[in-house]
């Protein structure tokens, strides 16, 4: 049995990944019978969604980029082990909501940790699962704190009056504002300008989509690319 | 100010560590009017206890060493920042029941990870505090299970027992021997000879104390090597 193909999403705060992977995983399913893992990263087993929770805590104070980013490592490591690697053994298709490049944008370009130490836990961590495909779904950094804001429902208010509003996943979506959708326009800027340089510097990994389009047109772009790169590519 | 001293506990389950980390901390703050701080690992901040409770809860289910061993040296960066390195700097003396070399035991000699790995992890995050002394509490496997048995109330029960007897730390400790010390002698064998084989590569840095002796007597041996190594090298 061929190994399944594997594509991630990545991009800033309000890109609009998450409803993307879910539009692309039934698109595939529907249209090409494929079996597809839609999942998300920080999470996907219990032990990284305990590991998410430590670090979306308030109670656990500041943490360092460099804790930050062996968590979301350590939590990777659970996630491939346990989900990732035996869903595209199996020949089905797994669609990530977020993965490694997210923590080389977060806690390397705009975090400060050494890029050469990311590679490093990348090559230690990754090796077995390169994405066949990154869609890098582009938006500025004040569309997209807008956008997040409108879903939290709580345009115009700090962010932190939404961490305490909610329960369950609006509260976890109000606790990942804190940490890190309530950081400066500064620091959301330069989240785009990461994920940009690695698409660049990776063109035939990662498809840069245009983000500011509506949903239905963003759903189209993000299928033509998987298309072009790897439908037809698989079929042949 | 001169930075203070770090010592490090290490050794395997039942080797009385934690009881001998307090008696050497009472004695360097009597005798010598040293201000010390005893702290643990993992643990030590409230991200790493987090941490240490993600990874001893059995519902996060069974996962590699090597994501143990990230989530491990993540909760290290965090008590390195946030406890053990401000007191090294204000000149405190730190005495840490467990550090590194308990990783690059448990995770590596004993749990398969490979040991160049740990020895990165260890340079990327350890970098700042290597211990100016490390106390390898040496018992034979066999002994240090039956007293970490004794300790719990558990001689003869099956560990699990242990887990749902209490509470608090009674409960940690049960978790703890889930995770490590419910493992079969030959694995709890394996750790003993890695903390002989670091203490052998490195005899500057660790001293190897027979902890089969009664408590006051491996506090004689370990006042005896602290006081050789450190207290008298601190005066001149």
């Amino acid at each position: 049995m061929n190994r399944g193909k594997f594509i991630t999403l990545e991009g800033g705060e309000g890109s609009g990944k998450s409803t993307q992977a879910r539009v692309l995983a039934e698109r595939l399913a529907q249209e090409h019978g494929i079996t597809v893992l839609v999942t998300r990263e920080p999470g996907g087993t219990p032990f990284a969604e305990r590991l998410r929770e430590a670090i979306l805590d308030p109670a656990t104070g500041s943490h360092s980029a460099l804790a930050e980013a062996l968590v979301f490592f350590a939590a990777r490591a659970d996630h491939l082990d346990n989900r990732i690697l035996p869903a595209l053994a199996k020949g089905e298709w797994v669609v990530c909501d977020r993965f490694s490049d997210s923590t080389r944008v977060y806690q390397g370009h705009a975090g400060a940790v050494d890029p050469r130490v990311l590679d490093a836990l990348d090559l230690i961590v990754g090796k077995a699962a390169r994405p066949d495909l990154t869609l890098v779904i582009d938006v500025p950094a004040e569309v997209g704190l807008a956008r997040a804001a409108l879903r939290r429902g709580t345009a115009g208010q700090p962010s932190s009056a939404a961490a305490t509003a909610g329960a369950g996943q609006r509260k976890v979506e109000g606790l990942m504002a804190d940490r890190f959708e309530g950081r400066d326009l500064g620091y959301h800027k330069r989240l785009r300008e990461g994920f940009l340089a690695i698409a660049a510097a990776e063109p035939e990994r990662c498809a840069v989509i245009d983000g500011t389009k509506t949903p239905e047109q963003v759903a189209r772009l993000v299928w033509q690319a998987v298309s072009e790169r790897l439908v037809r590519g698989a079929r042949t």
